[in-house]
C-alpha cells in the first residue's frame, strides 16, 4: 500500500461507545507517520498490527488531551521495545516541556533521541520534506492554537515503456527520461522525445488532516483538489449552535470543505459523544458531499490508480 | 455488593494482547475507589459500565507511566461530564506538578476541585479514614518509590436479633447493643447481655493493593491474614532474574507473600508482555497457593459472607 490511512481513534474530547479519541496512522511511500496521538492510540496500534518501531515522524495539531494523551506512553513503549532511532516530532511549544517533565518523576532516560520540531500554527510552514512528499500545517480555527497537517505528494517519475527504448539508448538518457524531460542524445544528433518513450507517472496524492476547527474560509485555496481531506465533524447540523460555541465543525460544515476545495474523498470524525450511531452523521455529510466515509476505528483508506 | 474489585488493566509496563495497564475499580460500602489509573482507564471504565462520577478517591501507587497515564484524560473527562464534587488525589509528589502542566498547556480550568493528598512512600500512613474503613500505604521495593494500599474495613455493627427484644428496651439501648456492648437499663436495675440480643456482625474484609515490587519480606507483619491481596506477578519463576533486576515478583514470589500472610484469596496482575497466555503462571502461582485467581480485564471479585 503505497498511500493508505488507517484511522486509530474517530472520537471526540469524551470518548464513548468504545470509540477513541484522535489518532492517524499513515503510509505514504514506506515512510509512515502517527498523526495525533489521543489516549490508547499505542493499544490500537497494537490492535490492527501496525509496527510501532516503523514510526519515525509524529504531528499533534494541538495541545488539548484528546489529541495528544497517548503520546507519553506510547514513547515510553518504544524505550521498551528497544528503539534507538531518532523519533520526529512535530508540534507546538509545551508539549516538550510536558514530555521532559513526565520523564523526569519517572526517571527515565530514553534510549533513543526525540527530535522536537515546534511550530507556530498561525501560517502554513513546511514541516516536513524529502524526494517524495512534503508536509505542511494547515492553519485551523479552535479554542486553542491548532495546525492541520497537509501531506502531499510530489510528482513521481514517468513510467518507460520498454518496448519502446531504442537498443542505442544510455542509462542516463533513461533516468533523464523518467524526469519528464526530452532528451539530447549527442553521440547520435538524435532528440528523444518524453512522450515517445514514456507513459504518464502514477498520480501524485495529497491528504490534509483536520482536526479540530470551526468553518475555515482560508484554508480552501491551500487546500485545491486535495485527494482526500479528513475534517472533523464532532456535530450534526442541528446543533450548529453548539459548534459555534465550542469552535467545532458540523457535518454540514465537512461537506461543504470537501464541495469547495473539490475533495476526491472526504472523511469525517471526532465525533461528540451525543452520537451513539454515526449513519445519521454520514448521511447528512452525503447530502452535500457524496463521497463521504466514516472515520471509524480500524477503517483504512487506501489511494491508488 | 458491598465489597467488590473490578479490574481494569492486567499489563505490565507494555501493554499487549489487548490488556491495558494497571488499573482497579473498588467498591467498600457505597465508596468507589479507583486504584492507579493506567492509560485508557476511563475507556475500561465506560467498557464496564462504571459511573465515573461516583469515584471521589484515586490513589497512585508510583510515578512509572503505566501506573497513572490514564489520569490526566480521565480528570478532562470528569470536567466534560461536569463533575462538580472534589476530587480526592493520593499521590507521591509530581503528579500534582505534572497535572497542572497540562491544565496550563490546554488553558483548562476544572469545574471541579482536585484535593491532593501527597505522601511519602517508605513508612505506611493511614492515607484515608472513615466510619466504615481506611486506607493505609503498603511500603512496596521497586527501581521507583512506591506503595501499595490496604483497604480495611472497621468492624461492622453486631446484628440485632428482633426476635429476642424485649417489649421495653428503647432505641438508645438497641443502638448501644450494635456496637458490641452490654447495657445496663436503669429504669429496670436491668443489664442486657450483649450476645443474648445480638448475632456476630458481617465479618470486616481487608484488600491489600501490592502494584510493582520485588519479593518484600517487611509488608508480612502489615498484611497478615488480608482478606484478599492483588500482588504483582510481572515474570514466570523461569525469569526470575529478570525480576530480581527489575526489581519486579515471579508468580511464586506472589504465592509465598499469600501463603505467608494468610491471604484469603490471592489475585496476580501486572503481565510481562512475553506471555500470550496467562494460564502456566496461574499453574504456577497455585503450586503453592490454591486459592489464587487472574486479575484480567472485567473480572470481579466480590467478597461476602
Amino acid at each position: 500500500m503505497s498511500f493508505a490511512l488507517t484511522i486509530l481513534g474517530s472520537s471526540g474530547a469524551l470518548p464513548a461507545y468504545g470509540r477513541f479519541p484522535s489518532s492517524q496512522y499513515l503510509t505514504i511511500q514506506n515512510r509512515h507517520f502517527l498523526i495525533d496521538c489521543g489516549e490508547g492510540a499505542q493499544m490500537q496500534l497494537m490492535k490492527y498490527q501496525i509496527p510501532v518501531h516503523r514510526i519515525n515522524h509524529i504531528f499533534i495539531s494541538h495541545l488539548h488531551g484528546d489529541h495528544y494523551l497517548g503520546l507519553v506512553g506510547l514513547l515510553f513503549s518504544m524505550h521498551l521495545q528497544k528503539r534507538t532511532a531518532d523519533l520526529h516530532l512535530y508540534s507546538q511549544k509545551g508539549l516538550d516541556e510536558i514530555i521532559l517533565l513526565h520523564l523526569k518523576y519517572s526517571k527515565s532516560t530514553l534510549n533513543y533521541t526525540i527530535q522536537f520540531h515546534l511550530f507556530e500554527p498561525d501560517q502554513p510552514v513546511v514541516l516536513f520534506e524529502d524526494e517524495a512528499l512534503t508536509v505542511e500545517t494547515i492553519p485551523l480555527i479552535h479554542k486553542l492554537p491548532c495546525a492541520g497537517f497537509l501531506f502531499r505528494e510530489k510528482q513521481k517519475p514517468f513510467k518507460i515503456d520498454k518496448q519502446k527504448l531504442l537498443p542505442d539508448m544510455k542509462l542516463q538518457h533513461i533516468v533523464l527520461l523518467k524526469t519528464g524531460a526530452d532528451v539530447y542524445d549527442d553521440r547520435q544528433n538524435l532528440l528523444y522525445r518524453n512522450s515517445d518513450f514514456t507513459l504518464p507517472p502514477t498520480p501524485s496524492y495529497s491528504y490534509a488532516y483536520c482536526s479540530d476547527t470551526a468553518w475555515n474560509e482560508s484554508m480552501i485555496t491551500q487546500l485545491q483538489n486535495v485527494t482526500m481531506l479528513y475534517h472533523e465533524a464532532t456535530f450534526m447540523e442541528d446543533e450548529r449552535n453548539k459548534a459555534i460555541e465550542t469552535k467545532h465543525s458540523t457535518t454540514l460544515d465537512a461537506a461543504r470543505m470537501a464541495q469547495q476545495t473539490h475533495a476526491g474523498k472526504l472523511l469525517i470524525g471526532h465525533f461528540s459523544a451525543r452520537y451513539r450511531e454515526l449513519e445519521p452523521a454520514l448521511a447528512e455529510a452525503r447530502t452535500i458531499f457524496a463521497n463521504t466515509e466514516l472515520a471509524i476505528e480500524g477503517n483504512t483508506f487506501e489511494l491508488s490508480v
